[in-house]
């Protein structure tokens, strides 16, 4: 596929498995929630229930931690037909602590990739989810003084990125995003006008994945982020 | 007192307890939550263990709906010695979501200040809090159409003012901020430089009560919003 990144002054990454690891530490306390669980169903009716009672929350609860948390304490209730102990019950809430206060682990190649860029583009982050626990992720990362801006989006659409990039005067026509979902980080971008790069990172949330991609929606995908360096 | 707000163009709104009503909601909630644990402890025990495991968490979950609910959960089980009903635990939940989804309540005077305000200054919306739960109560509240910008802060010190000043290009000297809360509204706006103007609400979250206030800070305090028209 041609790309043409000519015109690009401005990139926007996308944070969670792009930046850093996030979605892993979602399956794994996903796996000991089943596992806390295990007397009650079985392992795959557990993670059914799981995500559909975070899909239920999500308008009240939106992206991050604590809704999950909320959502795992109230699937767990439901479940077990209220039989679960409240040991377990105390053990999620400690499970859903871990994942707030864990250590920020950068993906491949993401520092070298910055650090080249920097130097010739505006570079902000753009992410959704708990505004208190990326600023957090921000600050553990090292990353801060890379990027001239950071957004928190209670929620990644055509319009929360057209009204942030009409709010930091940014021509959508020397914008590209780079980001592993299409979902958020690709469609939504093209769709607006502006440019998209997709890394995908191994491991993709259900509700993330979309079954369709249009034809006529043109974007570079990478192996990896390093790759960017070879177009830009 | 004499203020002189001749250089003021750009006004910043706290929105809890400054255009609607917010505290009065968590008071009624942690009433609640006393009567549903009143096998176990008094009142007044309750309250106090409440707020206890607030503070603990509050480095954790940050401010907001979200993280309160959690709290409850946690200080049930622990209040309780664990013998709390499931019953209740879902009861605390639907206390949450319930909160969570509350109509919007505008305080009296905000839709006629913020109509004369508009026509003269650049007026903007700071407030913690969750994201989410913030936009969605300043989309219910109808006041959008007033409002140049809304910034959802995770905590409102003094740094976080001033990056947000430099980011909007605002001069303290030029910038004015009503709120409610002397600790967060108030106070860090007075160091940073900028003019405040306190409309106390009925009710404060003990967290956010000064004891003791500098005698060298000088701002203006109102008994209702609509005074601030005698001065702006």
């Amino acid at each position: 596929m041609e790309v043409d990144f000519s015109n690009i002054k401005v990139i926007g990454f996308d944070a969670d498995d792009t930046l850093w690891v996030n979605e892993t530490y979602f399956r794994d306390a996903e796996e000991q929630f089943a596992s806390l669980l295990e007397n009650y169903e079985t392992k795959n009716k557990i993670d059914q229930e799981l995500f559909r009672m975070e899909m239920n929350n999500l308008d009240l609860y939106g992206y991050g931690i604590k809704g999950f948390m909320l959502s795992m304490i109230e699937s767990a209730m439901e479940l077990s037909n209220n039989q679960v102990s409240q040991a377990t019950l105390s053990q999620i809430l400690t499970l859903g602590k871990n994942m707030i206060s864990h250590p920020v682990e950068l993906l491949e190649g993401v520092k070298e990739v910055l650090d080249v860029l920097a130097r010739q583009y505006r570079l902000i982050v753009l992410t959704k989810g708990d505004l208190l626990d990326q600023e957090r992720k921000l600050e553990r990362s090292g990353l801060s003084e890379y990027f001239h801006h950071v957004e928190v989006l209670s929620d990644k659409k055509e319009t929360n990125y057209q009204n942030l990039l009409d709010h930091l005067e940014i021509d959508v026509k020397e914008f590209l995003m780079i980001g592993n979902s299409l979902r958020s980080d690709i469609l939504p971008i093209l769709n607006i006008g502006a440019q998209a790069v997709h890394v995908p990172f191994h491991t993709t949330w259900k509700h993330e994945i979309v079954s369709e991609v249009d034809e006529n929606h043109q974007y570079l995908t990478l192996n990896g982020l390093k790759q960017v360096l070879d177009y830009l």
